[in-house]
């Protein structure tokens, strides 16, 4: 059995977000509870955003995350051709397919099957994404 | 309900291209339609080749990509000690792991629900890699 | 169906690993046989390491991947703030975004739907990582 909820994001700035709470919430809301055993997964229908699991403790973790990925796909680069829709954008699609635009994640005992210390990571890689709409999927 | 397909791309040249439409046309070939609700996997069974999601519109956004990954996995290293294989050889098989093997994408009213600028990208990482093999997974 | 099977990986020292045996046997153990059809998902239950797949045969991918590895995210940036708990801390997050927490393979004919030249990797990106937990959930 497979069951989708689409859930619009609010607004982020550019850089890292845990959205755990997010996904969490609108699977309760449309569902009650998760099923005992099954897969989650979330897919964000985006090109210029990306989705990750990485440290839900330490912000410090987002922060150097984000600087890093700057470094890592610098604006303005003097080959880039696709520059007319921002500075931002070329890098933008290059961190979304780094870091990837869905996570899987095992649901066992009625609870997503996370580490103590992982969470769902958006990353916002425009300066003004928008609202970033996801496809939360819930297998069981 | 579990179908699995595999699929025979034609040769691409080094560089990302957009396979949405190959894909498609396999699951249409051997499934007549897509079920209403569902998951996507594709795979490929390759290590120097990857798949990733990024922008169906503007190629200007492949051919940077493109340059871009060059830069960040570049020939030659001094360091690598995996050479025997070709220039391109090591660097294709970091280009795999950064960007990945698979994609999942969810299948909402019988119809992949990408992003309205999202397809389904090969990313070629060698000289002549050849016919690459997918293993695409429909899930209902 | 989902099985869930949890697996306690030795220690690993820093750097890439095949861990294909590990999981075909955890599977093996706790299911007799793979079905003939489904899809295997490995996850990690940690943010400093990650899964990934590549080349099975030649180790020099993997010292060679390592060695990159460390260059693409090198330990003590100036800007870093997350520096608390080691030199090796920080990067090892990077790192587990940059590969992915978790794969995802189609099961066909009873056996993982590997390619003939991949294995699956863990990136061990710690210097004294401990033993890590993987979730696998076989699907059918």
């Amino acid at each position: 059995m497979i069951t989708h909820i689409t859930l619009v994001l609010p607004q982020f700035k550019r850089g890292f977000h845990i959205i755990t709470d997010h996904i969490e919430h609108a699977c309760t809301e449309h569902l009650g509870t998760l099923p005992q055993d099954g897969m989650l997964h979330v897919f964000i229908q985006h090109s210029s955003a990306s989705l990750t699991i990485n440290e839900n403790a330490d912000p410090s973790v987002r922060v150097d995350l984000e600087a890093y990925t700057n470094k890592l796909a610098p604006e303005r680069e003097p080959y880039f051709i696709h520059t007319y829709e921002g500075d931002d954008d070329m890098p933008a699609h290059i961190k979304a397919s780094l870091y990837g635009s869905s996570v899987t994640i095992p649901i066992m005992n009625g609870r997503l099957a996370l580490g103590t210390w992982q969470g769902i990571y958006l990353g916002e890689h425009r300066d003004h994404g928008g609202s970033r709409n996801l496809v939360i999927s819930v297998v069981s």
